[in-house]
């Protein structure tokens, strides 16, 4: 293994470890004991699931792209920084949609960071393949990324859509992580690895 | 090694050293300087003594697993991030029953993290296993899993025991970690590693 | 890989990946779910920005450097933990210098951490260089470090500066980080890395 | 290099990162511009040097003590975690010294840690030689640990000293961290690493 890509892929594990071990900290431990002072913490609980979701999404999908590839230069660096960048705001716009219970502009702001994040991820792409040459085996088994085009849309229509009905805003962004873990849960060839 | 097992290692790894350490910041610097601001804190010490200890089990028995393992399938990658999501909500409870000196529903919480944890565990075993097969060496060397049959009956029990007395609960908390460290230090046959 | 540098890597890019990562921690989720509440956060996310940048420039060189290094020495090891301390206290000034809108000391204070990391960098560099000897790959490399040079130089003057008029200051910080960032993404030479 | 080895290694490093890093957290960014501000933040900054210096010792022996392992058994994956649980007490014993202004209390506590800490690192090495026998390369590099071995002496005296005189106790822990940092820096053989 190149020193140059475990490097890169140790990096981008531990800010992506970070990102999501931090983002349990927004919810706070609360004064008393009872149920009551559990409700409060409900929907950061579960914008908390939601961006773990995103999060193992991501660290998935870099993961098997980095597999198929073989040439680093300083370009991929940069845009791989530039991906950390945006995926480490989530806790913040995960904190602040939780505690204002999905309301419009934090659901906007959160769908805003997943638009940009699906960008740098498609720069990422590129920037690889521009490296790798359009007849890699990265370059093919990217291919045309429709599962990617199709998020980028959906985060497009859901910051708009957020001021008008936030509940359909939500509803996007977890078809979208449901369409990313399901199909990779059910997937039926291994990815056969053997010890070199 | 194979790639995509070692970044799951790695992802693995980074995620759990940042439970087990974030889980220090619970025990807040206290204002004074002399024993009486500590006491408040010893509970929240214990808990923390209890959950480091938890997580230890874990990183022990995670890295045995995927040691005898060899092929990685798409379920494997997010039964593993299903098992961490678990875990990394062990500071948030810790925190909480330690700041309410082991109240009734902090200390049913617990065991809840703890149960879902185990569960999440045995998915994820039996996931590696149907990648594996199971004449696999893993199959064999997990065999009937007793000892983590055991404990999440055992955890089954102590949440609603809690209501009753939660002394109980803690009691099998401690018993549960106890059956996990105690054979593992004193394990004769060493696991003996030789350079590749 | 010789474990030694392995580890020094692995422990360097741990720390780097939790500096950059709790950085964010600053930007405090706000409550109030209206664009004012944002607006305060606007110069702790301008400063997160150019620090994460920084953080990102120093990872990059770093890898290079050691990429390109062959031995491992004490003096080495502790060279690193001082560039690591500098560089460890970039959150502080950077949520300082946010919190306070760029105010004259904690711009200054920010220069200061820079100008030190960039002195660790240096005495690291020449460390690793007395170790390789003076007709090593890495002394080559390096060569009359004339970026490296600029840089400390234009801190220097930073740090004065600030007292006078911060937007020198600030425009001398960012002008910096472009010179780093800049021919590094725009590189055609691809550090082909092929597999062992 | 052994899998399990390695994921010692590699989980040991992550926490050993989290512990240095958070532990700039407890230098809370001050309200306010201007040097007075920053004045209470002196004791807090010295006692972050000192903690840095120690977490970058053990990390430096750590290191060095497994370079030379070959085996792992399940008391040493043991004794490692239990090493890692003093170490991971350090942030907070430290922001509480340094929030008080190196009283007598805090002052003594610190040096507890510190002394644990030092017996855990002593039983982690006795596992390990237990293990590898006393014929390997470990135990013989190990020898009589006469460094070690002061510490914990030096540690055990400035624990009661700390409520006569607490600037002894912190002389103590400075000149032990002295004792460790410089010979490391000054040592001439270098370790030469060759690439396998």
């Amino acid at each position: 293994m190149s020193m140059i890509k475990s490097r890169l892929e140790a990096f981008s594990d531990g800010v992506l470890a970070i990102i999501i071990t931090i983002m349990v900290l927004e919810m706070k431990v609360p004064h008393g004991e009872n149920v009551a002072v559990l409700k409060p913490l409900l929907p950061i609980f579960l914008s908390y699931i939601l961006s773990f979701s995103y999060i193992g999404i991501y660290w998935n999908n870099h993961h098997h792209m980095l597999h198929a590839t073989k040439k680093i230069s300083g370009g991929v660096l940069w845009a791989n920084l530039h991906l950390l960048f945006w995926l480490s705001l989530l806790p913040f716009v995960t904190g602040w949609m939780g505690e204002n219970h999905f309301a419009a502009l934090p659901t906007a702001l959160y769908g805003l960071v997943l638009f940009m994040a699906a960008i740098a991820y498609w720069i990422l792409a590129h920037r690889i393949i521009a490296v790798e040459g359009p007849e890699s085996l990265l370059a093919k088994a990217i291919g045309p990324d429709w599962k990617g085009g199709i998020s980028v849309i959906l985060y497009a229509l859901a910051i708009p859509l957020a001021f008008y009905k936030q509940s359909l805003s939500q509803l996007i962004y977890v078809s979208v992580a449901l369409m990313w873990v399901i199909p990779d849960t059910r997937i039926e060839r291994t990815l056969i690895q053997n010890e070199p």
